[in-house]
């Protein structure tokens, strides 16, 4: 997408092929940092201190991540074995994403049998990139798919505002381009369609507010940030037509993990009558989980993401402690919305109900892990 | 309440009895500092700024500006419409906690007839404090009551530790002593009880995370912050054995106005099978109006407190801002909680559901209401 004009992807190789960059995000809005992605520490970092996130994101910084294994694996003489315990190493660095699992095992699968260094790195490099480039055009035809739901309330409101909330950022920082949740909001925008976006800020880092709002800004598009307090109200008082969503692991039964307090929102819609959707890559599907709230592992994160509030005062980016120093505090990542809860899925193949039978329709291929 | 052993409110007289003094809450955790209420725009100030908060706190504090209006009237050859213009803006102070209008006419009523000043004065001054004392009886009622609800969940998981959340600060910062929403965790603790309180960061003014958790751990009751957004997957996971809550203003019908989120907890209370109740002494009820999310009056406040989070670096009080400069935000103070989400009601007088007819049959003095 662009910024400033320029052509911009939150991940990339530089210009001679070698080295993974991408956008450090932790420092969003206020400052515009590259880092070079150089080891597997590196790539761990990089996940692990949310450089990047998102789920399409992380599945390809795992795929890149695979590449820079090969790399660092180069001239060792027991270069596979290295190789091999660096991606299980990229596997195990967060817990609830599933496309970090997926990123690695599709290079992975590609090289398996490679023994030769460079033909390995060589086969990484270019996977990982097809890779990327499958997640932008999923994307695409997400927002492709999911603008056709905004134009119909865009219709039966005679072209009024569209009133859209999304909750974190699962924009084209989170994917590649276009985003998840918010590519139908491009595609909206970008056909003329009249729309305003909610934003929820997204304690405790703050996606929403620092992420999904420069996204939205810098494309031109009508947002107001509202706290993560504020949906079920604007629900309430029918200024929210729509929901939209991203997810972390999506069962293949429909319950969605994705950032804590979606639950919450995904609650408020339907005491609402609010169509309540999630948009995802059909590699955020878990085929093998079937009780999304029993059995999506839920990453626990430093309790001082909750404790400090990061932002800019006079020019410079500073913590500060919002708490008593002595209180103690929880940071559970993600919350499960059961799909009772969920009006459909938005995939690159269409759209679909959020039960096993819809989801297995439109993947017919996954059908054996039923 | 004790802080570091010795007595606090959050409104006091001064020894001289001429002087309201407040405990500027915008300042806490961070800092203790005490403010002068000398004039009506004083008292204005410190209610629209939030230097003090909460329903019951606001309504004696505008029964003290009551007092104050009378001082200043002191001497003025126009001094009673004077004093009756200065009462009304102070009514109009802010929109949604009922006890401030509560306040102004309890005293405004007793001191009505007055032509003198100096005796209006005195009245004024009798009067706000038996509010004071009242609204801490009440509140030493409130606990009473409802500490048999978490003994009785005590003695069903058999002394294991009952998890409470609360949202926002309904505690004794909010009040005069004790707190409502605080005040059985208080006496659960003064009893021996073995409970946990999940605070609810409370964003954007953080009155959780500020006052709610200062609190707590002034008088050592164990508890541990979170995001407004974790409390649906804590109940998910069975966490949580009980909410309380405090509110702004609650409909004689049931329909609770309460900081901005609590909506949304008591979706998920319901969705969880939660004990999810309110605690309020009866000024906090609105006897007139009958549909909450339709009629009660919905504050909005300056979007910068969305767009900026105060605390604590190096030692100094700042506040970064945490959006890009160019975004808009929103900021709604409140939310409405219809009954049929409600638990009960823990009052002064005991504890009723969240119906017209249970809190009729617990006040019938205001029967004419209905």
């Amino acid at each position: 997408m662009k910024v400033d004009g320029r052509d911009t992807r939150p991940i990339r190789l530089s210009g001679d092929g070698k080295t993974v960059q991408v956008i450090d995000q932790r420092r969003l809005p206020h400052e515009f940092v590259v880092l070079d992605l150089v080891t597997v520490d590196d790539v761990i970092m990089a996940i692990q201190e949310m450089v990047v996130r998102g789920a399409p994101l992380i599945g390809v910084t795992a795929a890149y991540g695979v590449f820079v294994a090969a790399l660092n694996a180069e001239g060792r003489s027991d270069s596979f074995a290295y190789f091999s315990g660096e991606c299980k190493r990229i596997k195990a660095a967060r817990p609830t994403a599933i496309n970090l699992i997926w990123g690695v095992e599709r290079v992975t699968a590609v090289v398996r049998e490679m023994r030769d260094d460079a033909a390995r790195i060589d086969a990484a490099r270019v996977e990982a990139g097809l890779i990327a480039e499958a997640e932008a055009e999923n994307c695409h035809l997400i927002g492709e798919y999911g603008v056709e739901i905004v134009e119909a309330i865009s219709r039966r409101k005679k072209g009024k505002t569209v009133h859209i909330l999304t909750h974190c950022n699962a924009g084209w920082l989170a994917c590649i381009e276009y985003g998840t949740a918010t590519a139908p909001m491009y595609a909206a925008f970008d056909r003329g369609l009249d729309i305003h976006i909610w934003v929820d800020e997204t304690r405790p880092l703050n996606q929403g507010a620092r992420l999904t709002a420069w996204e939205l800004g810098k494309h031109g598009i009508d947002h107001t940030i509202v706290t993560d307090n504020a949906g079920g109200h604007l629900m309430q008082h029918g200024m929210v037509d729509l929901v939209i969503v991203g997810t972390d692991r999506t069962t293949h039964t429909g319950d969605v993990a994705n950032k804590i307090g979606t639950y919450l929102k995904a609650l408020a819609a339907r005491d609402n009558q609010v169509p309540f959707y999630v948009a995802l890559p059909s590699s955020t599907f878990d085929w093998e989980l079937k009780d999304g709230v029993k059995d999506i592992p839920i990453e626990e994160r430093d309790p001082d993401e909750v404790r400090y509030v990061q932002g800019l005062e006079n020019g410079a980016v500073k913590k500060v402690m919002i708490s008593p120093p002595e209180s103690k505090a929880a940071n559970y990542a993600f919350d499960v919305t059961p799909a009772r809860l969920v009006t459909g899925f938005i995939t690159e193949r269409g759209i679909c109900k959020a039960d096993a039978e819809a989801i297995a329709a439109l993947f017919p291929e996954k059908g054996d892990c039923f």
